[in-house]
């Protein structure tokens, strides 16, 4: 047998394998990897490769014929099961012939996944009946999907039935089969049609309903979109609205058709945006915390709300758009990802999915920051997690100039050593109108370095700047001036303001704290720290750990990931291991539930000091809390 | 150990056990068959029985005391298995305690089947979480009914999910789970409702929709009721329908949305006769032929009319409410029985069901007349079937004077022998508007039996009887006088009605005819033959052999069986086995294609002669033809 070498472009590599076989399996001797479904028969279409530089080849075959079109056949495309080696070769291998590894985007953390989606559409060309052969067109697909795909135990779903035998009919039996989890036809298209597929990741928050539209034939995300959460008109919190929703049958009836606009509203401006049919959506995995949960499937929320706060339901669901009425492709599926427990949701199993925790050997600590915050801590080898009741003060609630992190809002600060004057930035530019969650962790942190305020909050009366004074019986720092504002008065943060950040932060802290008892850890131990949320992008760490938020870890450890909870809900879409680990999670996640632990209060008293009442746990504060205790 | 006996009523029977065990195993020792569904575990509430005398035996238990009323503990109710012998005793058992096994009304054969409906209710009282024990709602019911009711793998659906608070709340955890094929719970109440389960049996017709409600705890027809298929307008015959259906999507949609609707008037009938709330009302099963199957589903049809004749689908399905707009309880489930093939549904599946020819060792022809004719030949070592084009003419079309069989038809007919007088019999009574298919039988029999046709079928000229004239160039016989009849002229049969008649018996007989070619039997080798269709019931089978539609056997072995299709639509509702029964008779059943039968035209034209051209097929009527020939 004689050697021949194939030179694989764009890389150029060469390799080498013998006259007779095929370009699939010289490919696949060599670990050069190519997509191929249906195991080299010439009916998938996945493995086609351009042919740039031609010495000897088969003609092209009856198969190729049948799946390249006119244009590809004139670029030299041919599919590389059906390619015999006889001489050396040159050959291109396009992106979409590539086998389907993908780099996730999290910001902060590299994801590289197997593209395993649910949906997988499928080309089959089922054999006409006759007189003799009279098995049922839903027999005939299925038979050929079986023996082409080797897809045993298929059904045909009720949708995709409808659909048979016009798509038969209008494309004399070449057909795209769209198959979910390897289990049921769902759809059934005239044509090749097998690159329209597309699935929606959707993080249901209490605000904010964000979607991405996602090619399930490539991975890439394709459009994006977000929209407040319309139940917000009743309620800003999950609070208000379980006891908004329980309060009458109407209210649950309200706030589960209007979140399912909003869901539809994010899905249809995506698919607009793309570009992208609905009948080509496919799947949609969502994410959200476990009252959002509940609400979105009209399951009465209010066990979420009592002790001892326990879902009706927690393990992932899949629905069919008709019970939740969303607009996709009919026969499509509607995957919830699962539930931890009553205040740990899907979206906290997403955050843990994108991030990779679970499978990391480093001891981590993931921390998404909302009304509610959620706290993991571990590694492979285990995870705890609980819910800190850290409320909306990094959102702007209760805190006179606080608002949102949205355009006019002040997100950082620093403050002038020397004569305490105050530097800071602005959303979007121009003069401020408040100042959002990101800028009262600098302001806090500034303050305390530079003994304006002392480890117990309390604002330093004595210290020599007029941006300290009394107003109302009650001191308050002037973070800007009236006149450098867009607003008729100064912008400052109130004594009280402070109290409400050291009891959010306290809370945080607490979580991070009673979860580190129990895995017997101190902050030396923990190599790791994701800081996930809306705002979670914008914090200054230095800062964070300075007011005591996060355990005293270096710097570098830090890492902002952003909205994980949507990535997580990609991750979903893309691949059904990821399901199968969030199922795991689901079950294997220790709950803490904090107002369980006997030391609970003592740990949030002990937090709401800046950094922490025991400084042991924060030696990075020591010296600025020494420089302090001198100079106060 | 001590003997102790159980004098058990109403059958007085007297019963030997041990002291010592529980009521419930000494019945199971002594082979008294009485319910229960918890394994004596005291959960189900099944095994209740009247202690009519005591003697010794336990206090009422905890258990008791929670599943029996006040009313029951006042009457002497005790649960069997929690009644611990200690001396003699005598006890009533309830009809509503004994095992369920049921003799199905099927006119003319008689069926006994143990009641194994898909749906069962069942009561659970899972535990109340707590913070040390925080599974969700729905794993501790699951939980219950798995250790309660031995259920593995249960999940619970979409629609149980969101009743579950609910229920659970309003009863102090005592609720009825409903559970579909022990595989998933479809849905929950408060309290006990485990007697309130029913389900609607519906024989989807060409021209009726009929359905019966029967109560699913015991399996009695609640209520009946019927429609006229509202798609009629549409056309009256399948092909017609058909046709209308591939004109355009538009006339699918309505053929669909009309006959759903059809059921659904059927379905609220008979549950406001019965005063059963929809909710209760979990299971349809459906049979009807090919094409109203795939009507109802909105699957195109037009294959089953084209040759080859396949359908698009023909395994049983499975659908939700949702999907078929059906008015039933939302977790329900609509079984569609199989089909065999284009031309042979569900509703001849359900035929054999119900006669049970698949089980028996009599070689059996079932035969269900209507416009296309389904007939059956085999016995428990195989069953070959067949569809004939009969036509509608025994439906009262292309008959002159032809007419349904409804109020005002003539339905039963003879002739005098001397001075062919002919006596009739009304529907309702009072004067006759027209002549419905068993009185065509009868006049076409009786005037071959007295000579007035001969075996072509031709009206015998010289007959000496006024009721033989001409009319429009063409022969008639005169069946009511016109001061007889509720209209202006005499009702007759004319020759073109006749032929028409000849046309349609041959089809059937040529039929079975050719099944009985390809099983390789003559008429002697058949035992039985089973006649259904609406208006089977009114047939005079020695006529019916006279004209030769069936095969000469002796009058005692033919059965008219009514709606068939019903029973067995009714029996797949109470029992599972029938419906794996149907999926393999569906796969089982040889289809033989008349039209590619090479002695098809052969058979056809030699069954068109009375009662065929080969008379050695028909001894009985040898006499009639011998005498005939000789005055003729």
């Amino acid at each position: 047998m004689s050697d021949v070498f194939v030179t694989v472009e764009p890389e150029g590599r060469k390799i080498r394998s013998i006259a007779g076989v095929t370009l699939l399996d010289a490919f696949a001797a060599s670990g050069v990897s190519v997509r191929s479904e249906c195991g080299g028969r010439g009916a998938c279409g996945k493995c086609k490769v351009f042919v740039t530089e031609k010495k000897r080849i088969n003609e092209v075959t009856d198969q190729e014929k049948q799946v390249l079109t006119r244009e590809e056949a004139a670029l030299n495309m041919r599919l590389a099961c059906q390619v015999y080696l006889e001489g050396d070769l040159t050959v291109m291998i396009p992106v979409e012939s590539r086998v389907r590894q993908r780099r996730i985007q999290v910001a902060g953390v590299d994801v590289t996944l197997e593209l395993s989606p649910a949906i997988r559409k499928l080309r089959a060309q089922p054999s006409p009946p006759s007189l003799l052969d009279t098995q049922t067109y839903s027999e005939r697909l299925l038979r050929f999907l079986e023996e082409t795909y080797d897809l045993r135990g298929l059904t045909i779903g009720y949708e995709a039935l409808k659909k048979l035998p016009g798509a038969l009919n209008a494309s004399h039996r070449d057909v795209t089969a769209t198959v979910w989890n390897s289990r049921e036809v769902i759809d059934v298209e005239a044509g090749d049609t097998t690159q329209r597929a597309y699935g929606l990741a959707v993080d249901i928050g209490t605000s904010k309903i964000v979607g991405q539209l996602v090619s399930l034939d490539d991975g890439q995300v394709v459009a994006t979109s977000s929209l407040e959460n319309p139940q917000i008109i009743h309620g800003e919190d999950v609070i208000s609205r379980i006891t908004f929703a329980s309060a009458s049958e109407a209210g649950l009836d309200q706030l589960q058709s209007i979140v399912l606009d909003g869901i539809n509203a994010v899905a249809s401006r995506v698919c607009e945006q793309a570009g992208v049919h609905a009948t080509h959506l496919y799947e949609m995995t969502l994410v959200g915390n476990s009252a959002m949960h509940h609400l979105l499937l009209h399951i009465p929320p209010l066990s979420l709300a009592l002790a001892p706060y326990v879902p009706t339901v927690k393990s992932s669901l899949n629905l069919r758009p008709k019970e939740l009425a969303l607009q996709m492709n009919e026969g499509g599926n509607i995957h919830l990802l699962p539930l931890v427990a009553g205040f740990v949701g899907a979206d906290n199993i997403a955050g843990i999915l994108s991030t990779r925790v679970h499978k990391s050997e480093e001891l981590s600590l993931l921390i998404d920051i909302g009304t509610n915050t959620e706290v993991n801590l571990g590694n492979r080898e285990g995870l705890l997690c609980c819910s800190c009741a850290s409320g909306p003060a990094f959102e702007g609630a209760h805190i006179r100039d606080g608002m949102k992190a949205v355009q006019g809002a002040i997100e950082r600060v620093s403050i002038d050593a020397n004569d305490h004057a105050v530097h800071f930035k602005v959303i979007g530019g121009g003069k401020p109108v408040g100042i959002c969650g990101s800028a009262m962790i600098d302001i806090l942190a500034e303050m305390f370095r530079h003994n304006l305020v002392d480890r117990t909050g309390r604002i330093n009366e004595k210290a020599s700047t007029e941006r300290i004074r009394k107003a109302n019986a009650s001191l308050e720092f002037v973070v800007a001036w009236r006149e450098e504002t867009d607003k008729d008065e100064d912008i400052v943060i109130t004594q009280g303001d402070i109290r409400e950040l050291q009891l959010a932060k306290a809370a945080i802290y607490a979580g991070c704290a009673i979860l580190m008892k129990r895995r017997a850890v101190s902050h030396e131990a923990i190599e790791k720290i994701y800081f996930a949320g809306a705002f979670g992008n914008y914090i200054d760490s230095e800062n964070a750990k300075l007011i005591g938020i996060i355990p005293d870890v270096s710097t570098e450890n830090v890492v902002f990931v952003g909205n994980s909870a949507l990535s997580g809900a990609r991750m979903a879409l893309l691949s059904t291991e990821m399901r199968r680990e969030a199922t795991d999670l689901s079950q294997q996640l220790t709950y803490v539930e904090l107002g369980a632990a006997s030391n609970f209060s003592d740990e949030l008293i002990s937090a709401t000091y800046l950094p922490h009442k025991d400084l042991t746990r924060f030696p990075s504060a020591h010296q600025i809390v020494d420089n302090n205790s001198r100079t106060g």
